[in-house]
């Protein structure tokens, strides 16, 4: 994934080489890159997945997560000064490059999308870019967050927060899932489905699992400032359902996503891994 | 053109009503909609061009004018209080707000175009998206402005200047006079190369008329602050080369601009108006 970040960063040429530094530092920042393994998991489990369109999918997806972080770190958004243990992009550069660095990032990834050379007839190359906007924004990540901005400090309830993190990062999840299985041309749409179900019990269980860790990790461990979310008085599972009923959510929604792939004819043991994994980080 | 935004807005649900109202606030302070004029104008030159598309790229094309200004009018940045007399969107709603409404509305653009309906083959349908996402990112407006604002309170050469503009404004007029002609399916290479030269020199002379109506205009023709430019030490053309040599320029580009339609075989009355009226406009 960083090498075909780093292809893309070298493609943007010397127009405005701030600007540059900065879209890379942001996309640095993204981490474990989840979204991007997903992909490849997913348009693994098929023989025909196209791997340059897998490449696109996985770049352009770390894109749209890597602009959503510099935009959520502004001050006028969640102020954070720092992300997994560095300064932010707008502290290490400044405010307005970060603003333009976050709109840069995103048109990237539906430049790369758009451009992605492969074999994959251009309607499935389409749907991609179809997959990825419905995800990210109004209706997908921009609105998810739009919503949790606006309930901060209100008492809600789990309904309300679900459906923020149905939107404000699970859809992302979803699409990174749904584009892999989409590199494949003779994917099906049942099971693109069972996919999909999969990638909505991971996406809900990676959140309710980084509510806890906020609470029970160290801010060392966490690379960022622990108990923020209590701070700024933001809803959280823990707090909703106390902690061993947060636990108790993880756990079914974890066992949803395992039942989900159980009726695919593909071996999943990485998306099975995954799984595990949501539930058990640390950090 | 506000008719096929509307129905865009209406589509987006009840997710974020917040979001929604900043986005269509945002969407009605573009004002002059220069970019869908060009766009159907040029679709308009040939008799097969496909209606669904050119609404598609029209709006898609209005969503990242009006998502760059919001961008562009925050604190950060521009810091303007003032869209053509109204209050700017961070401020009728809140620094937030506006930084996802101009989050949101990138992803619509992209979201409406990969979702156009009509008849238009993929392959063309792809082609608009990466028209678009070219001329948007960081290649395109995204970097002219980030090169604007490096260079602010800086001594720069014509040359310089030029560049900003070229990518900062030009980007996106070139982007709507060309994905107005790919609306047809019919469109030649030298067709597209003479409307390119045609949309290059428009672009520029429109950024060099706004450079004069800054010093000449008054705040209230204008909707916005007059002499903002001076303000904020922004190199301009009249400060480069004289009033009397910006309007020079203008007219050259505007010559230019007819220059190129000269060699196309189809009736352009409406795209040598368009010359016209950016030279002659008054705000």
């Amino acid at each position: 994934m960083n090498a075909v970040l780093q292809q893309a960063l070298g493609r943007l040429g010397p127009l405005s080489p701030q600007l540059r530094d900065a879209m890379e530092y942001g996309l640095t920042q993204g981490g474990k890159r989840v979204r991007p393994m997903l992909v490849y998991a997913t348009a693994g489990l098929a023989e025909d997945a196209d791997p340059a369109a897998a490449d696109a999918a996985a770049a352009a997806i770390e894109c749209i997560h890597a602009y959503s972080l510099i935009h959520d770190d502004l001050p006028a958004m969640d102020n954070d000064d720092l992300r997994r243990g560095q300064p932010t992009v707008h502290k290490a550069f400044d405010e307005a490059t970060a603003i333009l660095a976050g709109d840069a990032l995103q048109t990237l990834a539906f430049e790369l999308l758009s451009n992605a050379e492969g074999r994959l007839p251009a309607e499935r190359r389409l749907q991609l870019v179809q997959e990825l906007a419905t995800a990210s924004g109004y209706g997908g990540m921009c609105g998810g967050q739009a919503l949790d901005i606006y309930h901060e400090g209100r008492q809600i309830e789990a309904a309300t927060l679900e459906t923020i993190h149905r939107h404000k990062t699970g859809a992302l999840i979803r699409a990174a899932v749904r584009m892999g299985a989409l590199c494949s041309v003779s994917v099906q749409p049942e099971e693109l489905d069972a996919l999909s179900r999969y990638a909505e019990a991971i996406g809900l269980a990676f959140q309710v699992q980084d509510d806890i860790l906020d609470i029970t990790a160290s801010t060392e461990t966490l690379g960022k400032t622990r108990g923020k979310d209590l701070e700024q008085q933001k809803s959280t599972y823990p707090a909703l359902l106390g902690l061993d009923g947060a636990r108790a959510l993880a756990d079914r929604l974890h066992n949803d996503a395992l039942a989900a792939l159980a009726g695919l004819s593909y071996n999943t043991d990485t998306l099975e891994a995954f799984a595990h994994y949501i539930v058990q980080r640390e950090y």
